[in-house]
């Protein structure tokens, strides 16, 4: 008994890369072996409930274009809405979905309406995933869409609204709990300033400090065992973000001593948006060992905004899945679509083929790291390329025995001239190119 | 008796703002009293060596255009090279002066030869110095642009490199410190990566790290007084510099307990190339207590690289000099200008006329910003903006005597629906039309 | 008798630079005269009725942040705006204001319906500018908000696209013309592709030009003598559109048959997004022989989408009206505000407020212009620059009594060996400081 | 007999995708069949002569690294220069190169000693290139690296420079069409401005128009065959450069009357700089036929001047042949790499895997396009997708028959309400991923 939305699909299979089916996945076969795992525990893709099932594909030069039966602001639509999630998330086989409070529940009255209606609905997925098995990736509040919210959340010049947001993210954390949640995310739309006329920054750095110290203890009062996350972001909607990249979250855990109690959730899009390859902001996340999850969609080059476009380019995605492996893989993360379609693409099996097809570029991605790191040509080069650091001599350099004196001296008496060695950039990527 | 290079210029002067001479200056009067100081100790100009002096005019697609007669290789042409420098110093009334190794003495046949010129060259400064009063802002080393730099300095995957970087900071740091130098700035131009494939980020980061405290400590033992400075930057030449941006440098610093040693230069180019504006950079130094010295001079906004171009938008700058003034003033710091001229630009005359423009502009800025701190309007408009947070109620949100729950608990019990107030940004932007 | 939709604010006047009441101009004097003119002639401003009346404050991330009592989708609701607006217009002392049909009244059942609801509007709009006083600088048609433009009107692979399209332009124009509007814009937000898979260029480019010419046909059928004019963007919504900048309108223009009759409206924002300065388009359609009329709100230049901001940098402005000037000042054209508030400045005032300060600094920037334009120092040391053009053997190269043949001959001949001059931009850019 | 440059590599071969030797191509089989043509002969490869054999490794802020025994200015180092440029021309089996006069000469101690120092050269390379049976695909001048041209070329304020450039491009295009070459190439590198406050755009693009005239005529009146090209390029070295994008060079080529006379030579980094994919490049070319070559090296996203790195994303590559395909393929186009090694890569074996690398990317792309085109399902959905436009009533709207009043009566008549149709935009994207 389904919804009819989806037609007469009823499933979408794995037919192997020469199939021409649309509806059927080419490369991402679940219970495939890769670097001795199943593919699904590799990748542990999530579908996201906002652009899928609230997004109206409006932009800001026009309106909706999508017209789903479940729009609306009832909770019998609520339900509705939840019903053709759960049934497209089957479909796509995918194993977690992801949500914010205000995706799936009608904004009540007040603040308690609210959280009682985010609580039903929360019963309502508890059902749904025991019958379809599917589990909740991550949890998250939308700290960002109402008007209540447009200064900003824990960083609002208001007291009030921190509050109200502190309160929301606790809503949100224990339904996130009590739905098994592997993780929760915050992401900080609003957290920055569109003038600095107006914005008092130490203050209200200091503020989301305070407000993600308040997170983290509530964490661990209610034993909720996931990981927390931060989701770095430069711009957009704000003019500036404080959480810009991988980078300046790093600063702003050290500085509120966090760098052992959250990680990063990592966007490729918004990645572009600070002006960094997504391998960057992984690579960076992993050597600062804050690495924790990924949302896998991409942003146009040629667009300054957050195009949110499901990923199609496998080469890029290798070198980003090679990151993750080389991070050890994913933990609690894992890979979550927070892609919306084209505001044209108005078929609901648009939907469906959207997903299939980044899926399955995942898919292509994932093999083609895990034979780089099998294969170690490329780890191999790297680790000869340092090689020379792990003399004794270098050592003292690095572990604090030697002064800057002591290596000038050395300098002098060995009339030190150092030959340049080639970085064999070129050559390199014409290996990956044998994986991709 | 001058070397002639400027022919028959002999002395630039205050005219006032009506002066239609090119070869006055129409605001910078250093002696006037801006905010209860000399405009010359507010701003502490400093000309910079290597593009006024070094530069042959080149660009990726053409070779030399200006024509010095101190151009080449020898210790003679290096002292006629600080002959007119200094003679343009103190035609420019400009304070200090900014230099690298490169810049000042040719490069020796080994290390030694190397230090042993710039010793030289450095005795010949300090007799300058003292003749012309002309102080040093910082010095620094060029770690960049020999050959042997080319994959980094400190972050280099070999430890000789990594070596030679450190004998050429010593030596560097010692003439800084002979020369009174006030700072002492390190510029990571080629520490990051081109390709993340040959790449050790995490590796390149612990070394990046040890060689910072390295210099660190041989300040102390030196006992030279002055201020060490990173000079972020985001990229160029590099693909990525690990010194990306304010919000990075400082969580490097975290990372390698250095953030009470060492503070930032920062200079408006590199903060557009990072993708924002001049006045966050600052802002965010003044937030993170890292604030150093500035480099004005800016990007165009049309060109994706360094173009290090002489200031010209007096209502740009009064923002910058307003995060100048609200962070204190410059302590140690100062106004440097590693502007160069365009490569059209090939009289003797113009070198003159561009600092002049710059010096102008920021006399401008200062004032304007001068009256923005004084009149209180925008702080006053930040203060009452945050005024809620003063109740101690709100308070104690933020001092930890309050829980998520209790606050949860409060937002209920109070039935809260914050009311958003006006942003004013329109307002404020008006209000600094009115000083600029 | 008013709205009251304002308060108690029933006049701004000019107050002259010192003032310090924020609802008045301290530049902009209608009636002083500049460079020969009233500058309200010159400047010829215009209020858009789209960004002040109709946008709810709503971004990707976040809904409606304005509460305005004319929001809605009846006749009555239409009218209440518009006297909202007039009342706007009035207090601004703005001569002119702009719209689209899909601003000013509710969408219909159908076309026809659309139609007439536009029509008895635009009679009560006749009403009101008989009134007040207040001028139609142009109309427009909304072409890009509604879901059956989704992927584009003229361009549209569906010609009942095409057609809805052009009967909607012949409705815009015809009510334009009854209100004695002095131009008639177009502006392709959706004409452009969201993929070029999807995509025939040639075709589409085909489309639009056959679209135009029908245009311009209607216009001189009915005796419309406003000008025609395209406004220039290169994307958002769409991620190319074709009329991309000046350049490329030309292009289009020329490939059409329309370069007499179709000019450019161009804006800095657009301009920005582009890659190009305000000065830069401006120049370029000088140079061409297509300028128009402008649109004069800027973007942030750290964003990458359209921002539409108030504008508030004179020293920009100055170069922007230094071009305007150059070709003559506006004809038909004037200075459209296309700018919104900031989403958070949410007080009636702020609608007034923002504009005072943009037509400020226009004042401030025509001012400064026009100085630069009468003491003809910059206009000067371009003509000497070229001067070396005037020969009459120079002229021969240019007028085609030379051939390549001849003129290389001449140049092995007279050993030419041409001498490089200082382009002396600093000492320009010094220069324009003197005037703003 | 070698050079020996390349040590002991002697030749270079296809063996096949599971090749791992570094020195062998993997995809570019030469003779392979492809969509009913030789690989070779769709390809049609060139290197370049400036980047590998000219350019010392330098950036703006380091000099030289390569070390290559030709450096310096001699005409016996030119040969040598040469000798080991076809060496690697017949290495990598590449059937065409290119040049500028100033890559390949030293320059004279005036214009004459220039050009019978290039015509002597000329002369060594038709030597070589029977011997090796290399042909030319394009030559042209260099008008930009020497300080003569730093205003400007056909466009430089002085009429001399004009004919000092004139001049150049007569003894090139005299050298190519000795040399058989298949096309003239024309990049404007110094035809813009760095400031505008120097600069008459409208007199500089006469120039430019008439310089190119001239260029035509002396192409007819020498009975040279090959096609004359313009490379577009939007700014770097200059801020601006007229010859910005396709779209623009067309908009000019109308303008002088050249539309039929002129073509492009596209490069993907430069469509990158303008804010434009390559394919869109392409693609709009294509729509207005001009379209002519490609240069085939990519720029970094992250970085914002020209990188010319060699090419390496197989699906991107994939699109831009799939354009070339669609245009016919090339006439007397090819494949150019205007791509320079990392100036890191400075083993002389990695100019060769470079290019190999280069070279089985394109044979890949090529493939994967041969085999869009082959199938049709891209192009079938394209015709399908506007097929309404077949019938005659759609014609009569682009016929001219059909007046806008008549459109808009017929809307109202038939109270059209047209239905938007999914873009697909996804599924198209899935599709592509079938064949890279």
């Amino acid at each position: 008994m389904t919804t009819g939305f989806f037609g007469d699909i009823t499933s979408i299979d794995y037919e192997g890369p020469e199939s021409r089916n649309s509806l059927a996945f080419r490369h991402y076969n679940p219970d495939e072996i890769v670097a001795g795992k199943r593919m699904e525990d590799h990748l542990r893709f999530a579908v996201c409930y906002w652009h899928n099932f609230v997004w109206p594909g409006g932009d800001p030069f026009g309106g909706q274009t999508f017209e789903r039966p479940w729009f609306g602001d009832t909770m019998d639509l609520a339900r509705l809405k939840a019903d053709v999630a759960f049934e497209m998330f089957s479909l796509l086989k995918a194993p977690y979905f992801c949500f914010h409070d205000f995706d799936v529940r009608p904004e009540g009255a007040n603040f308690a309406e609210s959280r009682r209606n985010l609580e039903e609905i929360a019963d309502y997925f508890g059902t749904k995933m025991e019958q379809t098995g599917v589990k909740l990736l991550w949890g998250t509040a939308n700290l960002f869409s109402h008007r209540r919210f447009m200064s900003g959340a824990a960083t609002n010049p208001d007291p009030d609204v921190f509050a109200y947001a502190g309160a929301t993210v606790k809503a949100c954390m224990d339904v996130t709990k009590r739905l098994n949640g592997e993780n929760y995310v915050l992401w900080g739309g609003r957290e920055g300033y569109e003038t600095l006329l107006n914005t008092d920054m130490a203050r209200e750095l200091d503020q989301m400090g305070r407000f993600l110290n308040l997170v983290v203890d509530y964490k661990h009062k209610i034993g909720f065992e996931g990981t927390i996350l931060i989701e770095p972001k430069p711009q957009e909607p704000t003019k500036h973000q404080y959480d810009y990249d991988v980078a300046t979250v790093y600063g702003f855990l050290k500085r509120y001593g966090l760098e052992n109690e959250v990680r990063v959730n990592i966007e490729q899009g918004h990645a572009i948006l600070a002006g960094h390859s997504f391998e960057h902001e992984l690579a960076t996340a992993r050597a600062l060992g804050i690495f924790g999850s990924i949302d896998m969609n991409r942003n146009d080059y040629q667009s300054g905004w957050d195009t949110d476009q499901f990923p199609n380019n496998v080469p890029e995605m290798a070198l980003a899945y090679y990151q993750v492996l080389l991070a050890g893989g994913f933990t609690t993360g894992g890979t979550n679509f927070d892609a919306k379609l084209r505001r044209q693409s108005i078929d609901p099996e648009d939907l469906l083929i959207a997903h299939i097809g980044g899926m399955d570029c995942c898919a292509r991605g994932l093999k083609a790291a895990a034979k780089m790191v099998e294969e170690e040509v490329l780890s191999g080069f790297v680790e000869a390329r340092y090689s020379g650091w792990n003399s004794s001599e270098a050592q003292g350099m690095l572990n604090g025995s030697m002064t800057l004196e002591q290596i000038a001296a050395k300098v002098e008496a060995s009339d030190l001239d150092p030959s340049p060695r080639s970085g064999k950039q070129e050559w390199l990527e014409n290996v990956v190119n044998r994986y991709v």
